[in-house]
């Protein structure tokens, strides 16, 4: 009796923790690009997404660099550049290449092989993908193959894979390749430019430099093989492949690593000589070293954030699912680049930094990785010369931040979207009026400041976004009747253009200066050198003062006094009325129900707008009755058309005691990736869904937040079925963990 | 300010009872016949599955009604003969049929219409299913549709239907019409002949009886609606239709409810004649009342059969499932009918009953629901004169149980499976030599007993069950080499066929005849007239129990003294060795891969064998290095091609405290039908897997037996992350509650 397949049973199926898990099985060729999303890999410098070594027809390959954008010739706007492709690891068994062919199995020598088994796993608690793979050749011959892959964070430079073959049935000949593939578009867009391929006896490399942008790249790549490896020029390709041929044995398994490293002309003079150096040090350390390397630090990151949930296990998966997102896109080590609203695990929105950073995806950084935050916060301010540039092209004061940003600061925002059917093009105005953009980083900023108490990054950074911003404001207003105004303004609310004092803007408008205000004085009380500095470098004058406390006495806040509502632009009860519930269940939404052309003339609301300010800003909003009345008002007419609505209406609901609608916005908001319920994640992570589920959770149902005193403290309102929540934040340089139970 | 769509809202999304539901979303079409399994409602008279009202290519329509079997010319075998389909209710908006269309949803006048959502919901609570749809027809209007649907757990007569309809944008013509469908068949074979239709101003009837068992039905269905109905004849289709036409204003809504009732000759005189009748009083019930009636049955049922566990939402549901879908398959009200293997819920062995009935089906009766149980029982103690024929037939005494049963207790097994690609056709054996079904009957009726002290079903009909089968296997036999020998069986490892001296049945002969001796004690003890009775007519001589104890003593065990393990049958060890674990992930079957001619060469096991009788008998099998060598001998070589496998190794893995494995094989078992991993539930309910996974929690990791005072005790061992097990046991009559947490 050979009792050696128990224990390879055992060796096959590594155990995998609970609810750190997400799972492809069996393989489901119909959700190839969502999948791919899904099980992304990342460490904060680059990620790639979850397509295969051996590619299939219709995948959307890319690894995304942080701050490696390209404007193209032709192309509107710059967009994040899709780097050359390290995953290549190709494998022949009998002359027959693996893929992931779904054949009739029956047959013992299918043509082109035979796909017997497949599960794709993606442990978030390790940062680890594993695809297995049975696989019968048209010899006849059966493989098990298991793919590894992890994108260091540890060493961001480094990258790993590892495969392992088992021959199940026949003594297959096997054949290995690997390179690197440099023949890489964004969708057909090149971007790449001056590409050299090299290699060694036991490395291939590669350099490039961007066609605009000249950003340069050095990639390099070794196969570790137990055998003989051998590299040959691929002529047709120009380039070069590493190979390892062997017979393996019945029964016997045979383990490959493949290593690659990669540097930019953003980190270092020389990126191939370093990506050269880093992958020779990366080999005598050996892949189960590097992994471990790797898993510390992930062990690291979840300790402080990780928010456990007992009692609703999706909840719980995809609480994690989000936090795992926003951590392999959040820069470690750079201050200079920032997270795009699908991250980095797709090509939509361009790689374009949005609000949805400052005040969806920064919240779970600044409380429990607050590092990070810093160094997505000092993205801003170095690109306060973009926002002045902005200001001045537009011919106001002071620091107007872009809607869309990339690496220059400049206003990135595409004028037109593309063709409809017609041929015709919708303009976008969202560059031009979505100008809440600036009031929304200023908040991050304060919410960092007084969740960290880093007084120097207020003092040295943070204070020149709020108030050059505020300069802003101040020269943006209008004084019209007797009052001031902001005309032709894009609230959240994208569904309704150029409007009229969008009572979010204004009222926002008001909250940040009053921010200013009181930060001149904290500056002048806490530290003269930067009140000075400032004072000088804004021009800060009394006469400037005055005028942000006169705009704050003065603002015009659309108002229903009849109804106690606020109103969200003058005008909007005048359109038609739409129930939005009616429209359910449904997977378009309202809008590409009705048409463009139609709900715009409605009372459809695209996302959170006047909830949003409620979530904000919370009771200075107004008295606990006008909440309660803007939510009845607004939640019926809101479309969730955007994917930072759900969670937020969680948020706030879970404040108004609606705990069957919050948990309903809740798992809605829980869906949207995991179960494309937006149908667009092949596009990309929803950057700003994975943040707000973690504040519909934390500031929602936990209902945490500093009270009067600058402490944080908890007024909890969780779903009945959850049996406790726990989780910890970072205050004020020191760790406080929450437990919440019912009780 | 309209704030009737907020309560719209709520109403339209009723608080769905968490881990009680099966949901579609959205629609799946590449699963179809997959979900419409999933989805099947019933009653224990009949059952239903998932199909819609309007129809859908490529659906696999049934209602299956126990104990309506029909062999039709031509074919091999009698089958459980598919209804006539009480599904149809369709409705036109202006003039578009309402059907399941995907279609480019922006198209503001789709031809056919578009889908624009959908969801649907089994709430396994109450026994309902519910389908929400949003609809745009040619015209652009939209509607809301919502239908409803259950077979009355109190009435088992009635399916009741309802179909709610809000126009959510423009004011439609509506047209609902609604009917019984006859021209149904099972897979293209026709069982029904002297079809009648027939109407009166309010209702549309049926009859019809089927082609060669003569079974009699009738079907009435009414259509209430709220407007105008008539009733035409479709002459093409020999069918009167029932129609309703109005114009649903702009955001109104309109209910209709379609009722239907169902007998058969089995039940009544005069099906037809009894199905008007039930129908014009459960049109006066109404809808309402008739669905809460139905509740408060599921209320009952729940109370008694709900395994509540905490920490595994998996686990629950899966076991709901599991237990909901045994529940609605179970017969209330009639005695002579069984569970098939695919339950009523497709087409999978024709509705045949299997030893999986008694050995993975019952014990979750027996336990929770011990009069259903008794049901089942005393369909096979009335087809002991079945069995008594099968036995004669072979040259046996007593009563041989045939292995495929149906209405008349025959063997109807088929003797050839259907041709291979290359025409050929394998024999079936099972029919002629799995031949321990006869001892898996006798099991379940002393596990009955045990549990509820019935001795009256014991002493007047299980007794004779045990008895008579008991007879036949002292004739079946044979003395050889100094010893008993049971030539050519099959063990539950099917795909070892006729092999000499199978240890299981060996084994299980052995515990069968002790069973059977100390039975005759109890009744000669216990109830006089029925020993006589027995005595007398099973002719159960002196000499027969002395032959019995003799094969108890004598009877051949295969077994290797050497490495303590049982053989599973003699020579099973010679064949080649193929080490099943590197075969994974698979969704094949070992068998499958390697293909018939070679695996049946090979030490592949089909299921649980060994293991399986392990799990019958416990201790009784061995010592416990024994148990444990026999684990790491089988488990190694099994392939788990059966549905039956994976919940059986989750009991005795459990057992012997290999806690990883028990907690794999249950989840492997608790997926078989809801992730559809064995690839075929299109043609039912895995309703051995159902029990099997009930079993795996209760007497694998909750360790419930019956001690040696015949009393109810636990030894737990559950999985870590469970933190509790909450189940109620029927025990004599009385409930017991068991709850079961790690300490």
């Amino acid at each position: 009796m050979n009792r050696l397949s128990y224990l390879i049973l055992m060796k096959n199926k590594p155990v995998q923790p609970r609810l750190w898990n997400i799972e492809e099985f069996p393989f489901h060729p119909e959700k190839l690009n969502h999948i791919e999303t899904l099980m992304t890999v990342g460490n904060g410098y680059l990620a790639t997404r979850g397509s295969f070594e051996e590619g299939y027809e219709g995948d959307i390959v890319t690894t995304l660099i942080h701050g490696i954008f390209n404007h193209a010739s032709g192309t509107a706007v710059p967009e994040l550049v899709n780097a050359p492709n390290w995953l290549p690891f190709e494998v022949h068994i009998d002359g027959t290449p693996f893929r992931l062919v779904n054949q009739n199995e029956m047959s013992l020598n299918p043509r082109g092989g035979a796909l017997l088994g497949y599960r794709q796993q993606l442990n978030m608690h390790i940062g680890l993908l594993r695809r297995e793979a049975l696989f019968r050749a048209e010899s006849g011959s059966i493989v098990r193959i298991v793919f590894e892959r992890f994108a260091s964070l540890h060493d961001e430079h480094i990258l790993g894979q590892r495969l392992d073959i088992v021959a199940v049935d026949g003594s297959p000949k096997i054949e290995v390749t690997a390179y690197i593939e440099h023949t890489v578009t964004n969708n057909g867009v090149i971007h790449w430019t001056d590409i050299k391929t090299g290699h060694t006896t036991n490395q291939v490399s590669l350099s490039a430099k961007t066609t605009q942008s000249d950003y340069r790249l050095g990639m390099s790549s070794t196969l570790l093989a137990t055998g003989d490896m051998t590299i040959t020029v691929d002529r047709g390709n120009q380039r070069p492949v590493m190979k390892s041929v062997f017979v393996l044995p019945h029964q016997e398994s045979v383990t490959l690593v493949k290593l690659t490293t990669v540097y930019t002309s953003r980190d270092v003079t020389n990126p191939l000589k370093e990506s050269i150096h880093k992958l020779e040090n990366a080999a005598i350390i050996g892949y189960e070293k590097l992994l471990n390397q790797h898993q510390s630090e992930w062990h690291k990151y979840w300790q402080d954030s990780d928010i456990q949930i007992e009692g609703d296990e999706i909840a719980q998966l995809s609480l994690r699912f989000a936090m795992y997102h926003i951590l392999i896109s959040a820069p470690r080590h750079d201050n200079d680049v920032s997270i795009g609203a699908k991250t980095l695990s797709g090509f939509g929105y361009k790689g374009h930094v949005f609000w949805d950073t400052e005040l969806f995806i920064l919240p779970p950084l600044i409380l429990t990785q607050p590092e990070l935050a810093r160094n997505l916060l000092m993205y801003r301010y170095h690109r306060l010369p973009g926002a002045r540039h902005k200001a001045k092209a537009n011919g106001y004061e002071g620091a107007m931040y872009p809607w869309e940003s990339t690496d220059t600061g400049e206003e990135t925002t595409p004028q037109w979207g593309d063709p409809q059917p017609d041929g015709s093009r919708i303009r976008i105005w969202t560059g031009d009026n979505e100008q809440h953009i600036s009031t929304d980083i200023a908040y991050a900023v304060l919410q960092y400041w007084r969740w960290t108490g880093d007084d120097t990054f207020l003092a040295r950074y943070g204070a020149e976004i709020i108030l050059d911003t505020a300069v802003f404001w101040g020269s943006r207003v209008e004084t019209k009747n007797g009052r001031y105004e902001i005309s032709r303004q894009i609230g959240p609310d994208e569904y309704h253009e150029n409007v009229d004092n969008s009572v979010f803007t204004n009222r926002m408008v008001v909250w940040h200066l009053e921010q200013a205000v009181s930060l001149v004085h904290w500056l002048k009380a806490n530290t003269l050198v930067d009140y000075n500095r400032l004072v000088e470098s804004l021009n800060l004058t009394q006469a400037r003062l005055e005028l942000w406390n006169d705009i704050i006495k003065n603002m015009f806040i659309p108002f229903d006094d009849a109804q106690q509502i606020h109103i969200q632009f003058p005008g909007f009860f005048d359109m038609e009325y739409i129930p939005v519930s009616h429209y359910y269940p449904r997977t378009a939404s309202v809008q590409a129900i009705l048409g463009h052309q139609r709900s715009i003339q409605t009372q459809v609301i695209k996302q959170a707008d006047v909830v949003m300010l409620m979530a904000l800003l919370g009771e200075e909003v107004g008295a606990s009755e006008v909440m309660v009345n803007n939510w009845n008002t607004y939640f019926p007419r809101t479309d969730h058309g955007s994917s930072l609505s759900p969670s937020i209406h969680a948020w706030v609901a879970a404040h108004l005691g609606l705990d069957d609608i919050a948990l309903e916005q809740f798992e809605h908001a829980a869906e949207i990736d995991l179960r494309n319920n937006k149908g667009n994640v092949q596009d990309g992570i929803h950057g700003a869904a994975s943040g707000g589920l973690w504040q519909a959770v934390v500031f929602g149902f936990c209902g945490l937040y500093l009270d009067e005193k600058g402490e944080p403290v908890v007024e909890a309102r969780i779903p009945d079925h959850w049996k406790s929540v726990t989780f910890t934040v970072c205050y004020r340089g020191e760790r406080r963990q929450f437990t919440i139970t019912p009780n």
